[in-house]
């Protein structure tokens, strides 16, 4: 019962439970809390690496200092082992509230780092300590806070499958040449992983990827990022001039043109951390204009705008669009969770593979459409107030606008995989 | 790997992972296997029901008879202990993909019973035993398959929580008299939960909840339900002239024009319920256009629907929409049993329950609206075939629409409660 | 000045201006003076129709008693020269006010009306006086009430530049097989238009026109239509077997598979009418819907339904939707109208009319589309009270929905059709 | 005939006949023209003062030695006598397409200019010299381009019909004192019209007009705007301190509180102009993406993205909402035409202009959304390239955003608006 029984208006109870996501493990618990540390000196240099396009690189150093970037390290090799991509999810909902930009980029090494420790995992429980060996080195680097990576992927004018970027043989190795755009986090990375063509034995082309420091001579990122928003996710172009590439360091993972059981594995559970940050620019816009509804007073009734009907409609539906945007990655996390758990790397096979991609896609033309509802839906409630170049409402309606580019599928190739999936059409040529 | 690397194309993989609800508890495994089991019987009979507006009697009696109706009674009266909420959602979508009719029929029951479930549960940690044997006699015959229930709750012109049916002081007991709409499951009903108003000891006016055995004198079930959709469902109107009424059947539950925690106990997880009928009808249309674009072909070319990139475009979004109907509903149901489970009757606050609340409207604002937009899309997919009377998705084109209209808060109305519940406005008399 | 200077509230003034589409042609007004002046007794036999899916034969043979199904015909012959593309949608709109299903049917008959009026004057205009005689037999006998026509080009499997129904040799003249399906009109019809596929002189196939008198030998209109709504369109199959039809009834458009110019100058305009009484069945839901808002009053306050600010928030978006349609439907008549009348029949290329009926598609997809959510927001609007069988909103929700499937592209069509053009793309095959 | 008669695909068709507005005075299409040839140069300035924040002033001046922003006055004070609001939204349009934010400022002086002249047209057909006299030095020095004004009528906290800047008695004059936000155009103004609150004989408020020169002492044009798009729109706030006013410059018009009408008069037209330029942006979004879709081609095969299906069906989509924009904004122009025309100022009253108010407010709810979609959909159609801060759309997606904050009602209001006009309701106060 409530203690004071006065009619509905003015006096505002304490806001309802906010049901935001919670992480589902006990190391993602260790995680997310290590993100919720570090957010309120990540919010505070946002607005200033918006305004100048730059990288925020004191935000990516405290995340690699406090162990956030090694959470999913298993904890022999110095991480917390907070392998759930639910809770994965959680973490860039919590990190994209404080700047997406920063939650974008950290993504893009931990979908790298992800991909590394279930390979770890599978190579443990076959006993292959040789690849155990490798892999040890490469994830205590990150689980000591000395490695960062990023990926780049993208090429104007051709497919993610079938990249132009080549491996050409030397010797034992290999000569790597091209150039990829779209290289978030590429200003902080040590490490980038590559898509390339490479030659098959047959005589017939395959999709490789190849793992290239970048201090490796012939790389160069350059610093031409400049974008309507993510405008501090240093997502560069990347150069690969004559790249010299030791043959270990390049990993074919099938046919050129195919959505490779490997390239699903990567891009599955990483395409889904980069949803979660969109869902956490949502939360924070609900954040941003529920504050002003509940302080702000107009007209010579002086009314809180929080008691003016029309108002609580349009924030009831933007309510109702941040809770299905929780629930739909959410579950997405989930259905994850319980096929990598279920099914090992080594028995996974491309159709359950495309089958959990398509769960992926499920979530990300849900979430990343939603979520630019739910901001514009926040600047409408805000009257003027959110378009001001100083509101944080008008730096999220920019960077809320930049989920439905995220790869592999474009918004619209994105509809037509679910769709051709849910039909059982063989869609793993459908990346092209 | 798949067996054969033939280019994408007419050859058509097993369907994808469909990714239904499933329940969570082992006694809502039950119970949803018992609701399964007697879905073919079921859906042979929705066309002709609907066709004639007929109400399903036989389907009713068949859920009564195998046990369904009384899951949620606990097992030492003759049920199964169902009482997650989650799991009752899960099987109305199973029932509702068979006949929604028969669904919110059967929830109407549902809702009234677990109610008593609830109070019975507390009344037992209380040691309340005078309550618990009442109780006991209602529950068993539940059980037992012997008893029926339905509510009915709205009257033209007034809102739920401002009932003109009265009761009137008759001795010790009381005279009901009034008229409902929208009773659904009144045909099988032998109890009547009704809402009405009676005078409270202050001389205000107190919302009461009666129980009226449909056998009563003066109590007349007309047969006048003849509705769009929903039409085998028996919403038909309840009079109630001169009845008689003991002074135990008789429940006060707060003043007059509120969302009493008693109203809100019931119509939080009961809304939730009929919201998983409107889910279930969702996935019921996706089937039918999925099986259709499976294995129709057009044009000169003679390719399978399944294959044409714009069918596949369409049929993402539905899937999507579809996705995202059964997170959002399965993560509020998971909410509630979270709340229900940690929080006993004796101890919920209204401000609590208004909570809740909130989280089943947000679930029905999106659900019955997304189910609408799910069913339109099967509707185009079949081309002109879905628009024939005789195909199930014309049924179920006029079925879905009910959703919104699903009380206590009318579609305009529900999105202004989320809302202010959300900014922390007292909406405790917002269901006028 | 007001007279009344009282605040806002109870007291309701006159309704606003209705804006409702007006003929913008002497003839077009005297024409839609006809059509008004028939719409009380046709709207009273509408529900009875809908509710048994019978013909509504009396209100046919009342539009061409009254002159208004010889509205198209040149005054000289019987008629009133109305050949303004608009105000055949304006006269739509009227009929469909009313019944929609006569709507529809009456449009059938006037598409085949518009084509032989408008190579009639293409014939005078070259002094083809063979031509002329002939045409003048038909017009003379539309003008004089003698004679209804309807079209058939739809049939399952196929697209609608490639029937299956076909001509072959027979002497001088052909014999025709096959069967159609949306014979909208057939009950009344003296004669069919008809698509077929002929061999050409060449060898290769064409798309031909066949003029077929129902009462030829072979020609069964069955009594099968029976769908979610439309219900009193007559939409039968029709079923050709074996019927000799002579060499002048028949008429070669072009090559088979092409959106040939004569295909286009019959489904332009004539698609458009029907586009007008779509948006004449939203304006009949705004009606009944308004009616209702300002008269209801709800909840013990008594307020009228017209003065909740939730109630004008969606009465407001209904009628920008509605305002909208009605803009679409007239800007896309007056553009047909300034095409037909500034360049002749022949002297129009295909490249002109595969734009033109880019305009046409443009409004179809439109207003068919935003037709259905304005029917959607008076159905939520009416609280309830729409959703009942015997509400002309709940035959409204069930018309409405024919609208998209409205040949000669499905909805999904439409929309590339539409796109294809606008890119510069040639589309002439598009229609397969 | 098409010349070439090969199967859809690489070869492009001329573009289709593009349908846009064109003006129907022949003062309007030379005032068309006029705006027309000052394209070029102010397209080619936008970018530079959207990223920087600053005032085009080179192309305001250019509008005015050109005689565009002298469109409206008589020819005989040396002006177009272009007095169709159809046509000045047409005109909106064209300067949109260059630089949004020039045309919204452009429009800022015509609405009063437009204002004045309606004024005019009223006393000289009532033969009042005396106003006459006064009127013709104001348009006689817009027409010979020596006078650019400005409007500024919002102010944080409260209604546009409820100012708090006042005016206090001053001798026969007054002083002002007040605030007031987006002062679109104030950098370029010569004079200001100012809303605020002046003290009424009977001791009650009235709402007036105040015209005040930039120069005045006291008047500050702050450079304060920056926001996210509209950048160079100049829409500062302007501050009065201690202004002295004389008697002359204060035109009462109408209860405080009230939409008067004076006040529909001046916001009718002037918000129709505003959403002409909202629909210009879609206009040139759609020219931006066209000219992508038909020259860039994808992935090893090479296809123009304009042939691609997925891609028309997008662009489609966009068509069909720029048609409806157009046709929207066309037929609200007309509806204003036909009104303003036939009746005079001296004639109109306030419940014809709250109608005539309901009818732009259509317009703009529906255009000033509905361009959005469109860009938004132009900037999927980009694929990333969009995206890009040198790239027009990322530019116009900000620009265009601005449309549902143009007053006098909110993006809220203005369906409560609507609604509660067409409903009958007495919305006169409805501003608050």
């Amino acid at each position: 019962m409530l203690a004071d029984s006065g009619s509905a208006g003015e006096r505002l109870l304490d806001p309802a439970r906010d049901h935001q996501l919670l992480p589902v493990t006990d190391a993602g618990r260790r995680w997310v809390a290590i993100a919720e540390s570090a957010l309120p000196a990540i919010a505070e240099r946002a607005r200033e690496h918006d305004a100048a396009g730059t990288f925020p690189h004191e935000s990516i150093r405290e995340l690699q200092a406090n162990g956030f970037l090694a959470g999913q390290v298993p904890e022999s090799l110095g991480g917390l082992g907070a392998t759930s991509v639910h809770d994965w999810v959680v973490a860039m909902t919590r990190l994209a509230r404080a700047d997406a930009a920063v939650a974008i980029s950290a993504n893009m090494h931990l979908l790298g780092t992800w991909r590394q420790v279930r390979i770890w995992d599978d190579a443990r429980a076959r006993g292959d300590h040789a690849r155990l060996e490798r892999l040890e080195g490469y994830l205590r680097a990150v689980g000591e806070g000395r490695l960062i990576s990023c990926g780049t992927t993208t090429e104007p004018g051709t497919s993610l499958v079938e990249p132009r970027t080549a491996l050409t043989r030397n010797g034992d190795g290999w000569i790597l040449n091209g150039r990829k755009g779209f290289g978030t986090m590429s200003p902080a990375a040590d490490v980038i992983f590559v898509t390339a063509r490479m030659p098959g034995d047959d005589g017939g082309a395959l999709l490789a990827t190849v793992v290239v420091p970048t201090t490796s001579p012939g790389v160069t990122v350059l610093e031409n990022w400049d974008a309507l928003g993510m405008r501090a996710s240093g997502s560069n172009d990347v150069e690969f001039a004559d790249v010299e590439v030791p043959a270990d360091s390049v990993v074919p993972s099938g046919p050129y043109g195919e959505l490779t059981p490997h390239f699903l594995t990567v891009f599955g559970p990483g395409v889904l951390g980069l949803v979660g940050a969109f869902a956490g620019i949502a939360e924070a816009a609900r954040g941003q204009v529920s504050e002003l509804l509940r302080t702000r007073r107009r007209g010579p009734s002086g009314a809180l705008l929080a008691t003016r009907r029309q108002i609580q409609h349009e924030f009831g539906q933007l309510e109702v669009g941040l809770a299905a945007c929780r629930a739909v990655v959410a579950r997405a996390g989930s259905l994850l969770d319980d096929y990598f758990t279920r099914v090992p790397e080594s028995a996974a096979t491309q159709q359950e593979l495309l089958s959990m991609m398509r769960d992926v896609q499920c979530a990300k033309q849900f979430v990343t459409r939603e979520a630019v509802t739910v901001v514009d839906r926040a600047l409408t409630l805000s009257g003027g107030a959110g378009y001001a170049a100083k509101s944080p409402l008008s730096r999220m309606y920019r960077d809320v606008r930049a989920g439905s580019f995220m790869q592999p599928f474009s918004p619209l190739e994105g509809f037509e995989y679910v769709g051709g999936v849910g039909l059982g059409v063989d869609m793993r040529t459908s990346g092209q």
